[in-house]
């Protein structure tokens, strides 16, 4: 079972805020992580630029594709998740932002973390799309749901279909064709976690001194998420 | 000026059809390269794995674009050309085609001309997007315009917008910037062109014995078009 905590703080140590009130265990807020304080440019900005980075990854696995229907099956898919981006971008710009300005602030973190998440090799990089945008599109089309005027819209956006199925079929045809690919992914996947959701993290309001306890709840459904996509490969999270 | 033949076989040579005729000029045929008789699903499937290598270069130049501004514009471009790409591809299955082994024929010739075409910098890259859909666009929607039950819809999908003005200003600015650039670009736009023209020559089908005089007047256009591509760029084509 991997135990993972959104600050890597918990299991102990004397800056949790849990070890502080020892014995006197929180009362569980339902605050759900909608509620959180977010600034709506900041959020659909971070959203838009995080979905041209997976549009990045998928167009990159369809040019390296093996075959013709994976290299077709891909570039839909990179055609869905560039939809999109330029979704949230033409929202950026109804709410009078200049896209390319709200989204500056995040390009070296997200950048970073795309570097991180490509993966060695074709499969890797098709594991890194399935498993980070599946826990990115799940956190912020909660956050992007908050969003005063039109939430629940842009949480559908990028909830939307990323090429998911095609994903899958790929990625388990060839766990079956190779049972080293499986370990290796398992490996890889775990790894995963840990970065996607420290860059999800990076989205929080600072002003929201109690977050971390708050967006608990929402951390324990975003890891069974995650879970679940693993279990679909056949894979141990 | 560029004096360049479908064959490369003009210009004098024995094998000319013209000498072997000497003094007895061909009587221009005014038949149009929509008559030719190209198979349909030739032309479409051929033009769709165009389309596709064309939205690789693009996504791959997005990827590499040195600011935002840039690797939006061109994830745009991608993804217009990306949508060319799926309308051909939606019409072959809507004639009873199976799209990924109408392509397949196809993808040698095709990878080899991409990678030839890719360019050794970002520039290039842009240029031969810019010069070479241009040109196999051109060639490609007379050729689709001729085929039955749709011919003009599927000439307009081809004809389509591929981003052009992002490419031409994106140009535009780095020979602005940098003069070298722009000699290296005319060069290479020469180089391109020639690649290009064998290329579209795959396509015409090889019972059209007369093919090569009946084209000429088509050919002699689509330099016409390349030169005038150049020239919005202010390079000597």
């Amino acid at each position: 079972m991997l135990v993972i905590s959104w600050l890597g703080r918990h299991g102990g140590g004397a800056e949790s805020p849990r070890s502080r009130k020892r014995g006197a265990p929180l009362p569980i807020e339902r605050v759900s992580i909608e509620a959180l304080r977010t600034d709506p440019i900041k959020v659909l900005a971070q959203a838009a630029y995080l979905q041209l980075g997976h549009f990045e990854a998928l167009s990159r696995a369809a040019s390296s594709a093996p075959d013709l229907d994976a290299k077709q099956a891909l570039s839909a898919a990179a055609g869905l998740v560039l939809a999109k981006h330029r979704a949230l971008v033409a929202e950026l710009k109804r709410r009078g932002a200049d896209p390319t300005a709200a989204m500056a602030p995040f390009r070296d973190s997200v950048d970073a973390f795309f570097e991180a998440a490509g993966g060695a090799d074709w499969y890797e990089t098709l594991a890194s799309v399935y498993l980070t945008s599946g826990l990115l599109d799940d956190f912020f089309s909660r956050l992007a749901g908050g969003v005063p005027d039109g939430g629940p819209k842009f949480a559908e956006v990028i909830a939307g279909d990323s090429g998911t199925e095609t994903l899958v079929r790929l990625l388990a045809a060839g766990i079956r064709e190779d049972a080293r690919v499986g370990s290796r992914l398992a490996v890889w996947g775990r790894r995963l976690v840990g970065d996607t959701l420290l860059l999800a993290r990076t989205a929080l309001p600072p002003t929201e001194k109690n977050a971390e306890h708050r967006i608990e709840p929402v951390l324990t459904e975003l890891m069974a998420e995650h879970t679940r996509r693993m279990d679909r490969l056949g894979l141990t999270a």
